[in-house]
């Protein structure tokens, strides 16, 4: 019998940003706040919102608003975050890097338990307290340990024997930040990352302005 | 007159996906593909697909598929990388030297012109032979330079000082890294980059996942 409680992936991608700006309203001390008011300060429509956080359960009254520090306390649930994540970052490069050194893992309790990266430079370097490690003793290193999530920063060609390793120990999670998706069907969840995208949306963004700037320009001439 | 060409916002979020993919193709030497074939490739259904790419225009002949090269060429087009974008970092801490160092950025045709920061350590130093200057400097640096994109990698405390002058100098675009997001209103296109959003997608899923595994072996143990 299959239970899932199915909500929309689109819905579970926008629970992050309700997370920040309930952070952002508790560091504040804003205890009350309306659908309406949530809805100007993070961007979503007021509906959007109530339609939201109803897919997981009541919240808030009727007139009344949101409670926020029950709002933040139920949403950072929903997120899991009540849990201890063991993570650990392969590939130590500048990505691998900043997310080692990356505060904010820490806050939403994700400890990283080593690092592995293949450069005989970098293995035995310590970041953030953390050594990096061989990856050739990565296979073994999860035989003896239990993983949640593996954070990926390795290049294109090193990501098939990784992802091996991962699938062979049953990994929970992946947070893939090499440069092709992962996806396994049906296995680890994975979330894929990828920079560039965000890069593209606004040279897309800045082109269409562009080209809209430039219409209104020979319109104007014409005129 | 406002001639707005409307796209949505989500069409335009899906097509650096399209451009990757395309990417792929194009490496593996594949010249033609249906929106079925390219469904199963990259995860959209192949009506969004034909609705997505309809919304810029006439792209394939029914029954007949793509031109991955000239579909490639026209999403290219669509995300404005036919024109070199003039980009500066501004503070170069873990990520800020990841991305001065991230190869694809070149790829994309994305030039990095300078970086700035405010720690005397790092200013003089060159990453990616592009030396670090003084963020004091950068006022002055953008009334003599035309910048299209600025990456804003500071913390919390300096984003303000850093927006004004942006705002001042016009600058089109702004990818923001720090943990703020920055909104300006009618004016810089930005986009906002938070990794912990992902992560917390990741653990959101797991916990999901979690919750149906214990639901189901509580029901096995009743059955």
């Amino acid at each position: 019998m299959d239970n899932k409680i199915d909500i929309p992936m689109a819905v579970i991608k926008r629970m992050p940003k309700y997370f920040r700006y309930l952070e952002d309203l508790l560091r504040g001390n804003i205890s009350i706040i309306s659908s309406r008011e949530l809805s100007v300060k993070i961007g979503f429509t007021s509906s959007q919102i109530r339609q939201d956080l109803n897919s997981f359960g009541e919240f808030g009254s009727r007139g009344y608003g949101y409670n926020v520090q029950e709002l933040y306390e139920q949403v950072k649930g929903i997120l899991g975050l009540y849990k201890e994540h063991k993570v650990i970052i392969i590939g130590a490069g500048n990505i691998g890097q900043a997310l080692a050194n990356y505060s904010r893992l820490e806050k939403l309790r994700v400890r990283l338990e080593a690092i592995f990266d293949a450069n005989p430079k970098l293995i035995g370097i310590s970041i953030n307290d953390v050594e990096i490690r061989d990856v050739g003793t990565l296979d073994s290193y999860l035989s003896e340990n239990m993983i949640d999530i593996c954070i990926i920063c390795v290049p294109c060609s090193q990501v098939e024997g990784i992802k091996d390793i991962l699938v062979k120990h049953k990994v929970k999670g992946i947070w893939n930040f090499s440069p092709v998706d992962i996806d396994i069907p049906g296995g680890i969840i994975t979330e894929n990352v990828h920079f560039s995208d965000s890069l593209l949306t606004l040279t897309c963004l800045l082109n269409e302005q562009q080209g809209r700037q430039e219409q209104k320009e020979s319109e104007d001439r014409i005129a």
